[in-house]
């Protein structure tokens, strides 16, 4: 199978992104224990248009993007929490999925069913959870199917604190949800394949 | 297969539910097209605790509505929207099945694990797709698995406005999301059964 | 001035609440700092009525909160974190209050304009952020006004954790968000009174 | 007093904006009964950096808008509907804004104590409520106070539907809800300056 990694931080590369650091978890288990190839895409290092088509402009960059979750089974959102909310870039890539809705395959099903996701989010503070249900819904939306406990993060509140990588705080929770993501995303989406979904 | 509907309206028998009119087309399709049978709840008719466990005190009406959905494949959660939020009743119910995020299945794994959702959505004014993924966000938690377009709704805005029973507008769109949602409910969750997840 | 607080806690008297000593930190530095009397009320130990009319029944026991509600100009909603949202007394409290939208002062306006609000949130993990903006969002539109920073928390991921009164970590910074938040709703609701709002 | 009204439409200049169009509605209220002076930003038609620092690049485009809001005591957000959200230029500004959390006057108070803020928001379904919410609860965060009913919107479901210019529906609503939000923002604006907030 094949997956997508979409990491959504603010910061181009090379800087190190938090959000990068606990997706990998998530994408090693996949590859390692559950035969699943990964294509990663850093939006801060493209050149996205804003707007809800998938082809926006000569320059756009979110072609390639939209091609690879096309061609993908699984589809794994991770972002930093930012005001409590998805990051901005985690907002463009929904709306630029939006086209999605109303794109179709051969068999003239939604282009998205049978696929499955799943968020992995951070944070120096609180904000997780709604996050990953601003996630959900909205892929669920557009034609994702969202295998139970698809998520993993790591926010600490109360008030703003470390980073991710400031602190060893938490970080075995996070991982071990992490690989239970993994699992549950392979098992969910091998089971939609196989049921011709 | 077996799906369980609660209905979340805040008001009891024998007053009239929009929220239920609604999640009949959706049972009767999945009844009709799909051989699901379903077991209904009303939570305004039952005595339900408040609380986190699966069984709070002598007279709490909560276990029969909790083994139900043990026993089910598919639940389905209706709820009107009340101040852009899915109702009290819902509320409750997310609470009570906090529990099942502890309890396992004889292979040791999440009782919800395998089992599919979705959501049915009434009001008198916008908020649908925020008590979509409200829904959606606390189901995953909790360890069902969200199906695309699991769900349909019938919310009209802006502002105040008719009920859904007053008006015939936008019911056909409502009835047709509700049919496509019986079919994901089905087709993902005898997936998931025949993968033996 | 006078202030409100509701307690939503799932758990009545006289089980110790968390959310109950978090809010006692706001309700003394209102009381000792800014004169403002304090009212009580712990919604568990209430017999409510489930619906959106300010008077539902003999049995019913919102009448007396709403009074104290509308003879008030300070709201404090305390509330848990179960799932990711406000507790279900919380929501049951906001479709209560969904009844004071149409209901007017002397002067025509609505009921709780120039009434501020804000809310106290505990968990053992992750939410805070998203129970505020649902208790925010729902009074702005009931008429109250939320001064900014009219809030604190304390909820601790990721992952399950200890609850409030299980450490002392991060007590001192929610107890001065706490003081800031008393600050706020003084300010603010003698700037409306004066202001004839 | 002085108001910014910051559009977050995904469309740049010369496109038609639904959500201009509402805004001006209240825009125009506010000058023409309120004697408020507006000045307006598009972000669609500006280079904004991603990140949450007051300024980011040589390039970055944001600094005029922070200094007008700095300068201002009425911020409107005005926002389409996409997936259900803010739109991506709503959370990006959300983003920026982050900075001003600490950020303070000459009297050491939060730079954005004493503001108030609103927001309208339009799309072609259902969605309003929780987007007033998310803008709302951020915005507490980072400072300004949320008037009672600052906010009006024009979203219509169930389901995919005409945008705000393919119809006459509902706009009478809409327009007398933001001449409402209007004379929030100018009266709890006031209050707060007349008060030294």
């Amino acid at each position: 199978m094949k997956a997508v990694f979409v990491n959504c931080t603010l910061k181009p590369s090379p800087e190190p992104s938090n959000t990068e650091l606990l997706a990998t978890v998530v994408a090693d288990e996949l590859t390692q224990t559950h035969e699943v190839d990964i294509t990663w895409f850093r939006l801060a290092d493209l050149h996205l248009d804003h707007g809800v088509k998938t082809s926006m402009s000569e320059a756009d960059e979110w072609p390639p993007v939209h091609d690879a979750i096309a061609a993908a089974d699984i589809l794994v959102v991770a972002t930093p929490t930012w005001v409590g909310h998805p990051s901005s870039y985690a907002q463009q890539m929904l709306e630029r999925l939006d086209a999605m809705i109303s794109e179709t395959r051969d068999d003239g099903e939604p282009l998205a069913l049978g696929k499955v996701a799943g968020a992995v989010v951070t944070g120096n503070e609180d904000g997780a959870h709604h996050v990953i249900s601003e996630i959900a819904g909205a892929l669920v939306d557009i034609g994702f199917t969202i295998p139970s406990q698809a998520w993993t993060y790591w926010n600490r509140g109360p008030g703003p604190g470390p980073e991710y990588t400031d602190t060893e705080d938490g970080h075995d929770w996070s991982a071990e949800t992490g690989r239970t993501m993994a699992k549950r995303l392979a098992e969910v989406g091998r089971a939609l394949a196989t049921a011709g979904i």
